[in-house]
């Protein structure tokens, strides 16, 4: 057989049926808890100004995304995250009362190598509340995003919150002043958690660190553990005239803890979540219920977006999580259904001389609220059944002459081999049972 | 004020949240005949290699779609359509029963210039059927449009149905054998029904046709009626031999009468729908409810197209609508529902030792699967009340104090501006009513 000579691109893919109908109970379980907790659901355009995409992470993001000129010559790039429409949704508004809640559900794109299981395109729930500053907000969005996982019945993941407001407090006073190596030193944090130490060091010193400065930063970055204690601790060691990011992470856990959320909640300061627009809050979930396959929803503050944006001060926190990892959770907790999106009954003429009847009946089953497939080949009886067997439809209506003329049916159970004579207008109470 | 400096490209919008909710309604709707149909909902890549893309429609799509070279040099575009993915979805499958019977509801892109309501992205929903090459599987894809419109209450809308083959064959016996000049006066032949006849004259010399076929042409192109009474005058006046093309819409009628859906289908011969891809049965339906908006929903055969894309013999029929415009349809019949996707209520805390409280209340109802939103700006009583009202928040609950110590809090009909006194745990009974 010749290669097919169209092909999907490299990164792409299709979502079958199967998929489909899992994707859209999973977006309608999201969407639920989004309605609870009063986030209204918008959907930003797909295709954004390039400059609107390099403002939150600078020029270099053209690398890792889909941009193109359009034919009168505008930089245009596929967005690669929901949070810069949203931001630049609401950024120009006037007349939104505020707090502004809203949350998408949408596809996006990124120019990355592609991996098992890892697409070019690929589809995020994101939740953002724009105009308020407080950490009830940053605990509002954390509190959103385990429900979420909640509704599901997922039960072991666990949340680890930071403060940037904190950490840079924290590095302030080991001198280091230079704004790259800041940025490369927080790109090594977030590592804390996750490699051994000895690499940690080896990174910092190849950042440029001295011994004690190193010292220094991964005894606070490695602080962890519940709450009320680390809180304490840092309390003892901050001086009172640089506790802003501590207030804060105070006030976010007293008010999750109303939330009644701070069960699986952990104060990590290794969280920076590396993205340099982060200002405040920062969070990330993660998924306990095996192998890490890294977080399965994060995000925080990010106070000075949307006033690059556009409008003055509208202070704006959010969380996010990738719908394909959150699907992977779910299959892996035995947490995702599986719905497949037959039709309940296939219509069956024995005969060409009934073959309009069959139409007739399946038309009469569908108005009765109930899915019906009729053949569409003018196949054989033995080839109509092989292919309702083929397809998984667990029963069959089959239209003889002779039944027909007593206005009855044969309803076959598929599974079962079981035939009952049936009368037309019972059908759809039988199949309803 | 000076201007916004990241705007959204020219003829992208953003859907905010009151349409939002219409369109996920408008879907779900749209999804539930698909079922009842049997046919099973996907999503094809909305990256297609250019090449697809072309082979559909030609080298001359360039100029019409988004399209762009990806960092590899690959030639990659943005879907126009739905069909072109989900027929190279199922070309290349051999492990699939057919018939296949897909649909999608997606979003697409054109570069087409920006006209009042109209974008360059837009959604279409789109079923087809592949591997029958019966007029069965037209009169279904017609059928399955037709319950759409219906399931949404509209009533007065039209299906407009005709053949290719049978033009094609009435246009051979015209003599025209030139594929372009047959191209254009196909072109012409589609707009019979539309503008008058001394225009489409006009446009017939233009192509060159000598006077006596253009009244050939526009004879036969001006037969339209109930298809009884058409495809009788069309039995007398075609030689048996060239017969296929009447045969099949006779069946498709037949069928659709047994699908009982001949009431509001008219025989058209000038509905060829222009695009080159179609080669069979091709129907278009217009919403009669006013003035006109073009094809509500439309499609038809395209038995070749598969065969491009990879397998050998897969005949393809399908349909496809615009969701923009049926809910231009919908809207002016007053068939879509305002759908504010505020919460049912706003918790409101008095005083700040009470703050709390809210959040936990807040939470409380939540569990109970009823929307709240609660305070996260620290604001006054008046300007929580102000903001639930702006927020159109039919509900709110007070807290103050002196209630919270006996358990109670103020239950506030937003709009009677009526309280009553009410125990915290009959709130969510209360909020059911």
């Amino acid at each position: 057989m010749a290669e097919p000579t169209y092909t999907m691109p490299r990164g792409m893919k299709d979502i079958e049926p199967d998929e489909m109908a899992k994707r859209i109970w999973v977006n309608n379980k999201i969407m639920e808890v989004f309605k609870k907790y009063g986030f209204q659901i918008v959907e930003p355009t797909p295709i954004e100004s390039l400059e609107t995409l390099e403002a939150k992470c600078g020029p270099a993001i053209r690398d890792e995304i889909y941009w193109f000129k359009d034919k009168s010559g505008r930089n245009l790039g596929l967005r690669f995250d929901l949070t810069v429409g949203m931001a630049r949704m609401v950024a120009n508004r006037y007349d939104l009362p505020i707090p502004i809640k809203i949350g998408a559900i949408s596809g996006m794109w990124r120019y990355d190598e592609p991996q098992f299981g890892r697409y070019r395109h690929f589809y995020q729930w994101d939740a953002e509340i724009f105009g308020s500053e407080e950490s009830a907000a940053d605990a509002e969005a954390v509190a959103l995003g385990m429900d979420i996982l909640e509704n599901f019945g997922l039960k072991e993941y666990e949340v680890r919150a930071s403060s940037r407001k904190l950490v840079d407090s924290l590095l302030a006073r080991t001198g280091i002043i230079s704004p790259e190596i800041l940025e490369r030193t927080i790109v090594t944090i977030d590592k804390v958690r996750k490699i051994p130490e000895q690499e940690i060091i080896e990174e910092f010193k190849r950042i440029g660190l001295a011994e004690d400065k190193i010292k220094q930063i991964i005894d606070f970055a490695s602080m962890k553990g519940k709450p009320d204690s680390i809180l304490a601790e840092l309390s003892r060691k901050i001086p009172e005239e640089n506790r802003q990011g501590l207030d804060e992470l105070s006030e976010f856990f007293e008010v999750l803890g109303a939330f009644k959320k701070t069960g699986k909640c952990i104060l990590d300061l290794s969280v920076v979540r590396g993205i340099g627009y982060y200002d405040g809050i920062v969070f990330e979930a993660y998924d306990k219920g095996g192998e890490d396959i890294g977080a399965i929803f994060g995000g925080g503050r990010y106070d000075k977006l949307c006033r690059l944006y556009g409008k003055q001060d509208l202070p704006a926190t959010g969380v996010a999580g990738g719908i394909e990892r959150l699907m992977m959770s779910l299959e892996r907790a035995g947490l995702l259904p599986e719905l497949p999106q037959t039709p309940k009954v296939a219509v069956i003429a024995v005969t060409d001389e009934v073959r309009k009847k069959a139409f007739e009946i399946a038309q009469y089953i569908r108005s009765k609220g109930i899915s019906a497939d009729v053949d569409l080949r003018k196949r054989s009886l033995k080839k109509q059944l092989e292919y309702a067997d083929a397809m998984k439809i667990p029963y069959a209506i089959i239209l003889g002459p002779e039944e027909l003329k007593k206005g009855t049916v044969k309803l076959r159970d598929m599974k079962k081999r079981l035939e009952t004579e049936t009368k037309i207008e019972e059908i759809p109470q039988q199949l309803s049972k």
